[in-house]
């Protein structure tokens, strides 16, 4: 008999977001038994955190009728920067967090093993493993939201640098003495590309004029300029947007062709919210930018995809590399 | 009783270069038992290279009172682009020779395996097994000369792309609409820092007055302009070819602080003839420019050194990747 039809044992994925957390269960064949969404309250501080956790995967059991000792184990896909090994979220500006000791705190309530992993990795993991990297060699993901996320699958393991972060494809250095970045240097292309610096640019524009639907529905305030807000600013006849949209893929594209004369990966996934909103756009100009620079012999040797897993993919990932880690 | 001491098998490292052969014998602790050195003659065909290589593989042997079925592989360190698991080159510019069959023939030749791989990636590998990577879980090796070589050793293995061919460093994009690149591209790295970009530079100054060892050594020929006389017309004052020197080494040290973002190396090795008359230089200006750009958690994360195999890394790597191979 097959072991996986023989394994009954179920996994928890749970993706700890700034704002929301997405847990989910499933059986070992990944069939997703039960779900939760709630939102994160990070401000209500790190021990009322820890219980809403538990309190999320307490239920997930309870719903999918999975005694405890069913329990193979959790992945918590996590914020950064974090300590993998002792599964210690170090700081997580976006909670408020520093220096929480979730795998420690999991696995006493739990008794299964925990594994830590950063939201990234997670999301690009579950590309890989149920989406549009589907066993690819190399997956190269890369994700524009408040900065731009990456991560790499590498023959079927999430890529690791010394302090286990990398990938950090937001972060290279695009124009000299640029803008500020969030990391402290300047001119990363985040500076130029995450969503937050086209809002910016998007707001700066309403605010002269040249976006009327924007200046309508979100006025210049850039925290209201969300994905949605941009598509439906396009949709409408907002040029400039479009503009500043294609600007910002075609740098996107410009940093991942040097990316892809680095790793050579055989698939590339766009994916976050901008993406899923655009995704004609950013396949068209990140593709364009990506062609024209790469080595010409690796023209044919890679496939640019947009992400298929939505909201789920950190936390199918994360459930999916516990399992992956567990059994290793 | 230990396996190493008991293992008298030995292990032969080819590095077959555009100019010159390096062929070493090894014992199977990778003590040097014998070496050779030759020009590769690649006009004279393929027929006559191939040939010059058993004849030299030959010569070890007989040299070290090796009996052939002693020789455990043998690891052949090739120009590029290959195809890695036929250990077929494809295309050699530098020696003239298409699709070469140097595994085949070996392997028909010496009756033992033969692994076949980038002469970049072996000379990493030589360093992260014998030399200044020793040990490292993430190695990134950059040499830069004619073009800028790259390759990374990642726990334990040569990292490779979809091709087998990737780190290809000296052609991430860096100046938009810049000079054209030997791979057909505009602005790769390698047109603003490899030796040859920086030669040129070089000979446009000794032509305009501004390098008066250089004109009197070597005149304005950048084919005459090579390691050793850069070093030799900087110890000498002139200015302008250590400033050249300096800003190339900056520019190489801006891709790298990119490179560091992605892949959080715990050792970065600079190697070649350039690197190794300037290696004061190289560190202090790669060093300066890295540790400006990269993000600030990964400041004390990687070590900048300098290789220390100087011309037999390829061959050692060549060999004990070979080894590393056959026993895998």
């Amino acid at each position: 008999m097959n072991e996986v039809l023989t394994d009954d044992r179920v996994w928890i994925g749970f993706d700890l977001g700034g704002t929301k957390m997405n847990a989910m269960l499933f059986d070992s064949a990944f069939g997703v038994r039960s779900r939760r969404r709630k939102k994160s309250r990070g401000s209500e501080g790190v021990e009322s955190g820890i219980e809403r956790i538990v309190a999320s995967i307490a239920k997930l059991l309870e719903e999918s009728q999975a005694p405890r000792e069913m329990l193979g184990g959790i992945g918590v896909g996590c914020p950064g920067p974090l300590d993998l090994e002792e599964g210690v979220i170090l700081e997580a500006p976006n909670l408020g967090w520093k220096n929480v000791p979730l795998k420690k705190a999991l696995e006493k309530e739990f008794g299964c093993p925990v594994f830590v992993c950063n939201d990234v990795d997670a999301g690009v993991y579950g590309e890989y493993r149920f989406g549009a990297a589907e066993g690819a060699r190399t997956a190269l993901g890369v994700f524009p939201g408040t900065g731009i996320g990456g991560a790499m699958i590498y023959e079927g393991k999430i890529f690791r640098g010394k302090t286990g972060s990398c990938l950090e494809i937001g972060h290279v250095p695009v124009v000299p003495e640029g803008a500020l970045c969030g990391c402290g240097r300047r001119g990363c292309l985040e500076t130029i590309a995450s969503r937050l610096a086209l809002s910016a640019e998007i707001a700066k524009a309403a605010y002269r004029g040249q976006a009327p639907y924007i200046l309508r529905v979100a006025g210049t305030d850039l925290a209201n300029i969300r994905s949605g807000t941009i598509k439906e600013a396009i949709d409408a006849g907002d040029k400039i947007v479009e503009e500043i949209l294609r600007e910002g893929a075609q740098q996107l594209g410009n940093v991942l062709a040097g990316a892809v004369n680095l790793l050579a990966p055989d698939v590339i996934v766009l994916g976050g919210g901008l993406v899923e909103a655009l995704p004609k756009l950013f396949l068209e100009e990140v593709g364009k930018a990506v062609a024209k620079q790469v080595m010409p012999s690796y023209l044919k040797t890679y496939e640019l995809k947009i992400a298929k897993l939505g909201d789920d993919a950190g936390a199918m990932g994360a459930a999916a590399w516990a399992k992956h880690s567990a059994e290793a």
